[in-house]
């Protein structure tokens, strides 16, 4: 079985960033307001962080049904994982996620600041300033055999894709707009050349989901 | 956790009929072509009888993918089982699928005609002539907490719409007819009293996939 590496459930604007201008420990996506982004993947019954019963069980619970399936590492830049910028002052930023994050599987860092790795129940973090290439092999050695997920954001995205490192993608284009921040493209018809293409609209959502496979 | 009972991937002509008149041995569907009604999921790279690489990573994908994901039994009906009619003669017939099932849990046959279990690689073949809502309880007692999925013909899943059973259902309706058969509907429409309703089309199937969940 090859070992896949997969972007899923990943969110932009209609013009293509995925966070806003400002990130800080109070807006982790800047300028953007995630439960607008996110809204989405938010409303259904299978999303990872959902807490109480109920949610759709439509179209785009296929999609947060499938964000852990058959994944066994994550890899993910900076950005996502810390507000921070800079050298460490101290370890105590654990993530944004409190004591469970919904990994549960060993995650990458990809950061210039390096740390040791920690465990939070049963996700571990490791840190690495490693080229792509060189990252996802460490990642494909800890996924059990499973397929690797590239959790982003738009930066470390890109940096795989510029490296062909990609198999699938799923990217959702929600209708509004942000007018800068975390660019994943100016246009899907970007990757037109290298993958497969479906788009599919949420019936209820009218957010577009971008379905890529390598050619 | 709640267990769901849940019909995956369940397709039907465009007139509603899941399989055709006249099954035999070399007519599993009868009149009905299975690689034609069938063709959106055998397409794609997780159907759970593929052999080879390649196949498409889609919408469709997604569908073939979740198949098994979250399942811990089956219920079907006597003539997805087997072509036969009547008493068994022998007890020689162990299925359509060969050595190795693509069930992989506990399967529980309804039928009037009964046999011992017996098992094929990890697959559990049980026959019972209880009614739905008993066959249901002991389905989810053999999941391991988790869903249960009705694999049909039409007619079972039918019974266990009318005892008001399922939480769940994917039916993909191919654009063909059939005329005659095993009938699911006249019209999705039927079920739209106590379900929510999505429908999304597949970009190169031109498949309408039906997904319903309990209001």
């Amino acid at each position: 079985m090859t070992q896949l590496l997969r972007v899923q459930n990943f969110t932009v604007s209609n013009d293509g960033f995925g966070a806003g201008d400002g990130q800080s420990l109070e807006t982790p996506f800047g300028h953007a307001d995630p439960r607008e982004l996110m809204g989405w993947a938010v409303s259904t019954a299978s999303f990872p962080n959902r807490t109480g019963p109920g949610g759709s069980r439509g179209l785009e619970d296929y999609f947060t049904r499938d964000f852990a399936h058959g994944i066994g590492a994550e890899i993910m830049g900076a950005h996502k994982f810390s507000p921070y910028r800079g050298p460490w002052a101290d370890h105590e930023w654990r993530g944004w996620w409190g004591d469970v994050p919904p990994f549960h599987t060993p995650v990458f860092v990809m950061t210039h600041h390096l740390r040791p790795s920690f465990a939070l129940a049963d996700t571990t973090f490791h840190f690495t300033d490693d080229q792509p290439a060189v990252v996802l092999e460490r990642a494909r050695a800890a996924a059990g055999g499973q397929d690797v997920r590239l959790g982003g954001g738009a930066t470390i995205i890109r940096s795989f894709l510029d490296a062909d490192l990609v198999d699938t993608l799923h990217v959702a284009v929600h209708p509004g707009e942000l007018g800068s921040g975390a660019r994943l493209w100016e246009s899907p018809d970007e990757l037109a050349d290298r993958f497969h293409l479906e788009v599919v609209t949420g019936p209820t959502s009218g957010v577009r989901h971008h379905l890529f496979w390598r050619r």
